[in-house]
């Protein structure tokens, strides 16, 4: 996760999603490990960058901090569901950047760790925010008090991984064949899906079916609803157009 | 889910409620299958129903959606518990009516499926809204998205199922074994459970502190108390006054 | 839980936070339960003390059921990790004094009994308003409506127990050990992890990254990240100094 | 407020939603004054027909109490704008009834109390949850707490009521006026604003920029804004279909 | 402002609401001015005892603010409405400190000036969370960001004071006067339109419905109503109890 | 408002945010009317660009909003304080513009109109969102559905503006003189401040006075308090480094 690792990863995103050119996203590395811990660059870059008085250089912090942020919101935000493919070592910034995906699957070598605990600070890119969702709350802090390391089997058994496969290659045919599956679908249907599972999240009940019924009174006259009967009633696979590309309502 | 199903489930429930006249409420179904996905008829009807141009017709839309909502929301609302026993297949509507009621439980052969994407649309009356909070966010997406078939096992072991049995007979038998027990209880003591836990989902903790505090304030002085320490006393079963039916404040 | 408990147990957890005098605590008990029912002499002090019209009388239960909130509240407020060890039977006012604590460990031979329906009376400490965050929605429910009772097996698999162990001697060395790991972690970082993870249980994704962006601005500029490095780099142990006592703004 | 008013008000305006019969609903009374204070007769009925031990007797006020909030609650769902129209005393449940309109405007001799105070109980039908957004809050509480009369004059400066005029035919006129221009307008437009500021008193901004985008998407691409645009163009008054009558999603 | 003011203040009131010792808190002074700003002395005192790396300099810093937010948040919480008489000067931490305050009177020559931000610091015991409530967003930002004087005539105008008297004498004997006339209402009324109107401020409409429904269930059935209508009917003043001093739930 | 308006404004504002260049923005216009309404040309613009099916369609016009959303947000992000200076007419999108500002300002013959419903369409750049916060509940509602033009007294009057002048030139000088005295306090107090406002607006008051607390346990340990005081002292005019330009955490 080096410097440009942090640019690059919301632009291709955000490419990805203003053009609507991907079903689904996965996200995987290379090599033994998924990732190493967040690069000591950005923290040393902040340290020296970030000058004046307490309170001013505070502010700066704040900033930063919420620019580190948007960098994996994006995930969230993206209209594609996003899988994550984790092998090997995934810690700390691994964290950070795995939670905010749909999905995570994972290979039967991988350890996942809540590192910033032992490095003295508290986890600030996401993790704290997340976790809880994600697995039992009482696992959730002992993994981010203690910094110890979660294998494979646990973190399955816990909820935070979807499932395992036994090395990289698997996990990868595993992987594509979910997304394979999610591609075949109305990508209509899949983002609207998304949009209210990511909203349900954070409101009460009713104003979440307050929001879906708004969302589908004009949503819901879907051409793809008639391409998939017309499709089973033909016995062959649905055909269904893109998202559109994000124009924008300026230029 | 024929038509009449959703205008007569809402009433038959809202019914007992207002009488007072069940403690618990078991929602089965008999055949090999809990529930086909919905009835196609909702849907002609309503692109057949509503008519004007394309914003008008969104409105009507959205007051259709929230009128379906409203057939399952009053399984959360009654003030005695729901228990759904599951058989065979649990499709689409099924996966939205179930949801919101405070139990499932289901036979070894119950498959679970959320349809709808598959269908080319978004589940819209109530799945996504509550799913995430009854199985580990990271499988809700899976299921979600992929339209693939969950069994009982899985359903089981992700908490979404509380638990699963052999065959019909003995999933009945259990359900209204659960039922039994919960209907020795205080009537009064349960739908304050009931009213609390669903309180507690949509709010803070302070707010749900002092909500209990509210609501305890003028119903803990209760006479159900005292006759199960009585009873308890002298060795025999309580025996409790049901919930009172609810009379109208104005007629 | 005798009268005095209730008065000595915040009274001393708020004492050890104002001086800052532990790094963990471990909330355990002696003897062959971990505790029983709540004392019934409460009960019968509110109904004896609180006087005067319906009216009043419910205004002073209101406020006799904060008081009593506040003293387990105090398990989340203060600033260190609190870890329950259970043994035996946890019944009642058991269950809501381990649901505020962070973490949860416990015996083989553990069971735990929401025991308040039993009693014909709403669960009113707390229970009902954590425990559906703490395991599956279906089950909180079950256990809430029925008071069967849960044993360590079931505990542990639906998330509510981190781990059981063999007997109470094992149980406290292990959670004595997961202290010392604890503890051996900068207390600013663990302090300002429990912050976290309380505060993202309560709010909105885009609040709580807000809120650890707004912390971590003025302190992440921590001598305990110079130090957790440079102990690395000269493979020791690092030493960090312990949270500052509380020492009042006005005196 | 006779109890036949609880039952009719309602259940009049209702219909006049469900069938789109009207573009604007004015509440107005005849006679010297608007309204009494509630009738005494609804709280002897409660008094009289709610029976049982404590508990049960709480837990059917609490019924109680939100059936006659949603006779009231029902100004605020309504499509179409509500205008109260208020001469002389306007006492009591007459402050809960034109709490929930639109807009209010008075007559000089109009006096406004909440008379529930000095009766020795809270205001439970919607003052107290409505008045603070309404004026000014050390006025709203000054009021509430004192019971004292605010005269016309007051209750413009203060921004309760939007005008006062000289006599109950003036007021009538003006408001006739102001809801004939309403009227004139489109009429999907009118309930699209009153929707969007409802939700707006309710949510945080960025929830309710989501939710007008969410709307709007649907209901954007309107033929009543080609229509206003044309007879613009045409110097003629534009001419908008009604909102569609509610039809059920299910018959 | 001085260093003991900030401990006796909510020292007394807190002692107020526990005896029920009061049915109305008045918050005066003596002298020319109400209050000058902030005593430099807290400033001083907190920046000389907080000690140790800028981390842990910041959490005693924020437990420190957090304890002078709980001084002044007691005269929200205390059951007896509290108004504030102001004469001449109320500067920055008076302001702060009659925002909590349900209601706010001052004489001809009083000013009020937000002086944190010409001192260097945002205001932070209270002032910037309370004051849009208070009067017209845009004026209290031009009030917070200029340091501006406001007199008495524009705060009755924009609504921040209830009413202005020619001089201190005038205005305790208008205070009293409202005062009196809260008084002679039921103190248990007051009490729960002052928990209503705290209530509404921070949450929902439908969620503030619920809670006046859930508190009114137990607190309806009031004797109070009884003697007012009593009273009324023999034409004398109603006599009500005072309400409850809180007797403590354990001791 | 032609095209180029929605691109350049968010850009220009940004880029003064992210340099600090500088303390105050005033948002003027040139002419004898501050803004037309919104031109057309965004909306044919949306109409011709927009393709698809209906659901497709909806889709791009959600986030088409949400980017027309964007451009005015960004005047309440912004660090610094944005006054608006309004002469003659403010109609349509221009309320919209205005409504995110921190402060309005008028000429005598300022005109204010919410064109929309005129026009056929539901407002949807922010009106509706921000509108019920800057004056009385009632008179917002009277002014979007009937589209009636309000003119400086009454927006003076119903606190939506701040204060009117009798012509553009002493508007300019007032705004100025507003503007310069913001511009003499320190940089860091006032986006302080501005941050704090914002926040109390979408917050409970406990969550509020929490963040306060959180952000100045980082910030308060000022230099700007020290220069206010050296200088208070010394008779002189303080003097504040500006804010930080921002720069990024990454780059």
């Amino acid at each position: 996760m080096v410097t440009a690792f942090w640019e690059e990863l919301p632009a291709v995103v955000e490419t990805i999603d203003r053009l609507a050119a991907a079903r689904v996203i996965i996200l995987c590395a290379d090599g033994a490990h998924f990732t190493a811990e967040m690069d000591k660059q950005i923290f040393t870059h902040m340290l020296n960058t970030y000058a004046g008085d307490p309170a001013r250089r505070a502010e700066q912090f704040r900033l930063g901090l919420l620019e580190l942020h948007r960098a994996f919101n994006v995930l969230e935000h993206v209209r594609m569901p996003v899988i994550s493919a984790v092998q090997g070592a995934c810690i700390g910034g691994g964290i950070d950047l795995i939670c905010p995906t749909d999905m995570r699957f994972c290979t039967d070598d991988a350890v996942f760790t809540i590192k910033e605990t032992e490095l003295g600070i508290t986890a600030d890119i996401g993790t704290l925010q997340r976790l809880q969702y994600l697995m039992p709350w009482g696992l959730a802090r002992e993994l981010a008090y203690t910094s110890r390391r979660m294998n494979a089997a646990e973190a399955v058994f816990c909820g935070f991984i979807n499932q395992n496969y036994k090395d990289h290659t698997a996990l990868l045919a595993a992987v594509r064949d979910v997304a394979r599956q999610i591609a075949q679908h109305s990508p209509m249907a899949v983002t609207g899906t998304k949009t209210m599972l990511n909203y349900s999240r954070d409101h009460g009940l009713m104003d979440s079916l307050n929001h879906v019924a708004t969302r589908q009174a004009g949503m819901l006259q879907a051409e793809d609803l008639r391409e998939a009967l017309q499709a089973h009633a033909e016995k062959r696979q649905p055909v269904f157009q893109g998202l559109s590309p994000h124009r924008s309502a300026i230029k």
